[in-house]
């Protein structure tokens, strides 16, 4: 199996709703990427489970079974969003999280771009945050001890020079691809010299690296603390363009964008490796509103776009975001999170009227 | 040494300029703390050393003198901000993050306020970060191995239940303290189970431990997870009062919180602990700016009070605050960070003329 598009003759694309809002958004984009007809091979798409509640009824927050046959059936897949438990439940640990690893998605690509700067946007917003997406405290290792104070937990970051290459070079091929090619490394090198600092050296090192040939020269490259970063994000949101982050920053940064444009809603990423794909919106599965029909579809939609670029179908990704980006701007059919009064439904009709 | 008020004849307060822009800033404070007159015993400032430019000199970032002053002869202190080396340097370590440790000011208390939301100031942000300030990543036992796939860097990140606890207290009292007594409790949970969990778990039971005997009953708790308290923070800033978070995101949220107000040359701090109080603005050195005369001194003017606040000089850390808050809204004396044109000294002018 591999990312190329070569000698496909249908499209098998794992979907896993998960949990909450992700049982309406990921149908929604099903129904997306039917509509392309021939811009893409037939999909094929196969339902598979993860989540809290399948936690909750199997046992398993991710189910074997769901790993075998993203592995060896499909060519890609959408995910959508998973419940946490309120309190800490024994065995239940994040399937997402579990996900990337798993399937080897070293890197979470996350575009954020101000559509329609008149509903609400802050105009310039037009970035990707490059997120590590397989270390850092996302390795999960955490312990607790009883100590005659109380409780002692400890939990370690890891970066690697390996992850912390893999994903400067990714970060380094979006920026050459971009018309500014700017990239931002983030850290916070000044507490953390050690992980930090060889996280910022390994990225750095990338530009001169002897096997890129100069093939990075004409990318511009700045650091910036995290905290900083956050701060500037609001400030001066023009100044980024892509901006390449450890796991937590990554996490964290993307929302902190993601609340410039207007909604969560609206923003898309895949979780990207080398031979395997997975679109996921960046929103959480939003219990609150889930079952009321009124979740946002155009962060799945862009997801499963974001999918098909990288699988080489860049018309069929085209089209999708075109209609998305013609819905937004006519600003007629939005969802409540974009002081819209529009359903799903009614948001996912209108996208497939413009395809 | 305690930090009650009684039988204090003179009040004597460390000043730790360090780098940058912190050379202005803490000066001003001291001017406006000279001016409060009989509000106060009589100030005795000790100039103390600490910073990137005290290691290029003397070879060491945290002089050893500095600590043994601040502990024996002072009541109180200010630092300014310090500069860090755009790579990493064998010995050097952040003097700030070893001061708050050395001083167990285990509470780094951001109050941000939106008191002109015609000044480009987001309205209705009143909150305060209440960030532990000793322990999560900021442990910094860090270390690196070299393995046959290049090298590989550990941190330790710590949460213990002593440090929850204390910091969940200062949280509660503070929220008391406030009109709306509202709490939000920021983590990470759905990833970090053991070390977030030991923290939501032990700030969640200072509640209702039997020692607080109902004191905070009145209290209203809310938990949110630290990448949505960034997203709301900049979506729904009313949401928050009183927010209690680990180390790093306590760090990052204080620098979103501060967008929203303008500058974070408005946005002060204190570390405090059971004995020892220390303001220090949230703002860096901001070496581009630094030696200019343009630095904005309102955050360390703000820390002043805070600090004094602290002592129990309420008066004075009033007519601090009051005259601060008179200046913002005339708009007609800010420092370029609020797009105005005066100085640090012409701000200062301002402030000490309205005390
Ligand atoms: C659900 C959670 C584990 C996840 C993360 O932290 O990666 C989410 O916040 C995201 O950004 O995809
Ligand atoms: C200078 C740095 C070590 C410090 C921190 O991270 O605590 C700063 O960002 C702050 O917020 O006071």
């Amino acid at each position: 199996r591999s990312l190329s598009t070569a000698a496909r003759s249908s499209l098998k694309i794992g979907l896993i709703p998960a949990d909450g809002i992700g049982k309406e958004v990921i149908p929604a984009a099903r129904t997306a990427i039917e509509a392309l007809g021939s811009d893409i091979p037939k999909p094929e798409f196969i339902e598979l489970l993860a989540g809290w509640e399948t936690f909750t009824r199997y046992g398993v927050a991710l189910p074997e079974e769901t790993v075998k046959i993203l592995r060896s059936d499909c060519d890609c897949a959408l995910f959508g969003s998973v419940s946490s438990p309120s309190r800490k439940v024994i065995g239940y640990s994040s399937p997402i999280v579990a996900l990337r690893k798993e399937l080897d998605l070293y890197a979470n690509i996350r575009p954020v771009v101000s559509v329609a700067p008149e509903a609400g946007q802050t105009p310039a917003v037009d970035l990707v945050v490059v997120r590590e997406n397989t270390e850092c405290l996302y390795v999960k290792q955490e312990e607790q001890i009883i100590t005659e104070n109380g409780k002692e937990a400890r939990a370690t970051r890891l970066i690697t020079e390996r992850a912390s290459r893999r994903i400067g070079k990714m970060a380094f091929d979006l920026a050459l691809e971009r018309q500014r090619k700017h990239l931002t490394i983030i850290h916070k090198s000044n507490v953390l010299s050690v992980t930090d600092g060889l996280f910022r050296e390994t990225v750095r090192k990338v530009h001169t690296f002897p096997d890129a040939e100069g093939k990075y020269d004409s990318v511009s490259v700045m650091e910036q603390l995290v905290d900083s970063a956050v701060y500037r994000l609001f400030r001066e949101p023009e100044v980024f363009d892509v901006m390449v982050a450890p796991n937590l920053y990554g996490d964290i940064l993307s929302d902190a964008a993601a609340a410039l444009v207007g909604s969560l809603g609206l923003v898309p990423s895949v979780n990207a490796g080398d031979d395997f794909v997975m679109g996921e919106p960046v929103h959480g599965s939003a219990p609150d509103i889930a079952g009321k029909g009124i979740a946002n579809p155009i962060a799945s939609i862009r997801s499963a776009a974001l999918m098909l670029r990288r699988l080489g179908y860049t018309k069929g990704a085209d089209r999708l975001d075109t209609a998305v980006d013609q819905v937004i701007r006519e600003g007629t059919t939005l969802t409540p999170d974009l002081n819209g009064k529009s359903s799903t439904t009614e948001v996912l009709d209108a996208v497939l009227k413009k395809l």
